[in-house]
């Protein structure tokens, strides 16, 4: 796939598409996307984040997403919409050459390796390299991307996307519309032994995954198949880079994980629930729908109810860090200390 | 392959594999393996835990694999074993249908590349696309994955296994019967460098990884290459998903590491140590035989004794961990208050 | 490729290509680099770190490269340097048969996948099964590992290399004698996602990354397009395994990454700054020029001095740290605890 020509659209069009109202020339073209600081005379830009309004004064945009509140103060024409952040969403996809060059990317390249008893819908790409095995079933408009493996008794839900270099072990099923970015490998087997008390007996992973529509799975991330049962991720997940999920985990739906999550065995994530970079949840554990976790916490009980969780303690100096670290150690020994103090004041 | 129609065995037949202590007509057919809550009438059940003991009562599975303490509270025909949980383990690969499928397959797929001097045992099998490169040996019944790269001079012991797109680099040993996950790298480049005052030298790293039998690799892990001498992992060594384990690092046999550890450049992990999800150990360090760390925990010091550590501070709601990060910054500052107030009593 | 037999250098001749004094025999012959405590009689060795000085007494090697000060007490030929720890990484590419041999790899295997509209500099390999999309530009020794993929219009400086299983996307732009090991997935889309109130909308990654030269990505890293404007790696910048850049991260030249660092979006880190394993970065900081940050620490603010800073708890015995993990829960109760107390007292 080559790049297209830039796409361009008059702000009457964009006003149309994202239902903005338009304040100004609904002629005016714009061939770009940008933010108020970077854009130039040919882009539209958007203010999102009250944090950034002080750049509308002088930003060099042709015209501005924003809220109606910013109306007065905007400089050039603006599309005014409640959620601007989301029509921002929208219409990235507008900008996206890549996009509409894929639209009519529809075939199975001669070196892909497709077992004999696959099942093919209308439009599917299968790029160069790509290995297919038998009972595999993909529905319309799946693209498979180069050197992606496909194990037996796939299945990918309509127009789920594959990138590159992806693995699907046997028996894994993807929803629709569910993306997959490189070096991810979901279904592979679960951490399970048991020990004799001499060494390790390994136990055969039976269960599978199952990926509901509209997740996004990122790179090189891990989702290991089930020991007895699915390990399940509900429609509309949305899974980072870096991410570990082991077996028999389920993500409610609309969750969404950061960079470098690790969850152990068997726990169950809620629905609405936002996890930050690095978190590590424990294995067997309830988390609530709509609970929030903060980067790299470790989290070791059940959460019941709603809200945001932290664990660890903030960045500091070394010098500083240093003396406190040694004062935790001792920090079960300080607090008997101060209750005696307290016993003899009284 | 595709799936089989599933194994069925009866219960004297799975006494006699297990050599447990069969209650019950011996004639029962079990078709699925399961747990006490999923199982279904044909299907064998376990109980491992005690905490799943109260399941007995309902469960509507055909027999239970169990301790001969629990055999008068099981409504249904038992197996009685001392270790029911290696039970299960040793019983899971009789209802893999996978397992069974595989070993018929010991072919090298025709689009494999495969160099003039590689020398290739009885029922290897070298999957579609997958590279060898010359000098490599591959022992009896090696199974390399689709896509999969083995480097020049690789050694692969009998029966060890490579899963789609793992990547091993030149030189690398892997003994027998190991098993090496998808996206998985073995002899990447340790991370060395000298600087010269104003940018980075690279040290080329000359050493190798050794793998010992019986030892697992997760799906996307790295074991980079030792920069002078090897990195080493032990016989029957577990390693889970995305885990990072520098140069020159020493497993010892029997240890097991859950799923992102990251362990920094010549540290010497211990036999029989178990690493939790997350847990990082800085480089140089000796972790002794039997040491147990939960997860998350960094480790900046030698152990030197057998034992179960921790770091960290628990997960707790945010604005109470706000409250607590805060003076966790003025820990060493309170603890001299602590003291002056000590000598003010006195 | 093969092995050569071992390379071997007189003594003189390194102290030539080094430029170090020798002290002793220059015909001295040695055909290895090892260190002081295991090397053989053919080796050369080096003391780069104070605490290895006790074994120069009874070291085998045939030479050691040294600071002058250690000159009187080392028994063996010596090459006297400012910088030992430097001569080493130099010389360790003169021990690498690797280097040597792949300098005659020069070829495109005829398995590659090339599109027709390919650049395709002198001396370039690309790999068995390796796939190189349209517009891409291949400069001079570039080297494509098998298995890898080069997504459209990736630009790759001269003799930059890619191991085996690397992916690049789309756009993708890596400047001079840079090295990417496998696994490592660069410009996979960064992790944005907009909420209308009950589901998540994608936001299209319109950037890229672009990468300097000199720079090394460990393997299995991942490293995140851009949003709108590009993620940016400077020169000289070094990248352990398993360590995620999210989208628009900028890390500034000569600044090195361990293992498992993840930085989220938009964060800037300076130049010459050093990030221990395991670092987490929150998003939209911004870090100085000659940060370092200690092992597994959490950074949530930014940071304009150089120096050394920290996060996080010593690790200490499982009973002693739950002890103490309780306290830190009442830490804020605590300390308001000792207020009292001094008020009292007052």
């Amino acid at each position: 796939m080559t790049k297209n020509a830039s796409p361009s659209y008059t702000l009457a069009e964009l006003a149309s598409l994202l239902n903005a109202t338009l304040i100004g020339d609904g002629e005016r073209r714009v061939c770009g996307l940008s933010t108020l600081t970077d854009a130039g005379p040919d882009d539209i830009a958007f203010l999102a984040n009250r944090a950034y309004a002080k750049h509308l004064a002088t930003t060099r945009a042709a015209a501005v997403l924003l809220h109606p509140e910013y109306a007065e103060e905007c400089p050039t024409p603006a599309l005014l919409l409640d959620n601007p952040y989301l029509a921002y969403a929208k219409l990235s996809h507008y900008f996206d050459p890549l996009k509409r060059d894929e639209a009519s990317v529809t075939d199975v390249h001669p070196t892909a390796v497709i077992s004999s008893d696959v099942t093919i819908g209308e439009g599917v790409f299968v790029g160069a390299n790509a290995v297919i095995e038998a009972g595999v079933c993909l529905a319309d408009g799946v693209h498979i991307g180069a050197g992606s493996f496909v194990g037996a008794d796939v299945s990918l839900g309509a127009r789920s996307y594959l990138h590159p270099n992806v693995v699907l072990y046997h028996g894994v099923i993807v929803g629709a519309s569910s993306v997959i970015h490189s070096g991810a490998v979901i279904g592979g087997d679960g951490f399970g032994f048991a020990h004799d008390g001499a060494q390790w007996h390994k136990i055969a992973q039976l269960g599978g995954v199952v990926i509901g529509d509209n997740v996004e799975v990122g790179s090189c991330s891990s989702i290991d198949r089930g020991a007895l049962g699915d390990t399940v991720i509900g429609s509309d997940v949305k899974i980072d880079s870096q991410v570990q999920i082991a077996h028999n985990v389920h993500i409610g739906e609309h969750s969404a994980l950061a960079g470098c999550v690790g969850i152990a065995g068997s726990t169950r994530v809620g629905r609405h629930c936002l996890l930050g970079g690095g978190v590590g949840l424990a294995g067997h554990l309830e988390i609530a729908d709509g609970v929030q976790i903060t980067g790299m916490s470790l989290v070791t009980n059940s959460i019941s109810e709603a809200g945001v969780y932290s664990s660890g303690t903030g960045s500091m100096p070394n010098g500083l860090w240093r003396r406190n670290a040694v004062r935790f150690k001792q920090l079960d020994e300080l607090s008997r200390r101060v209750t005696r103090l307290e016993r003899h004041r009284d």
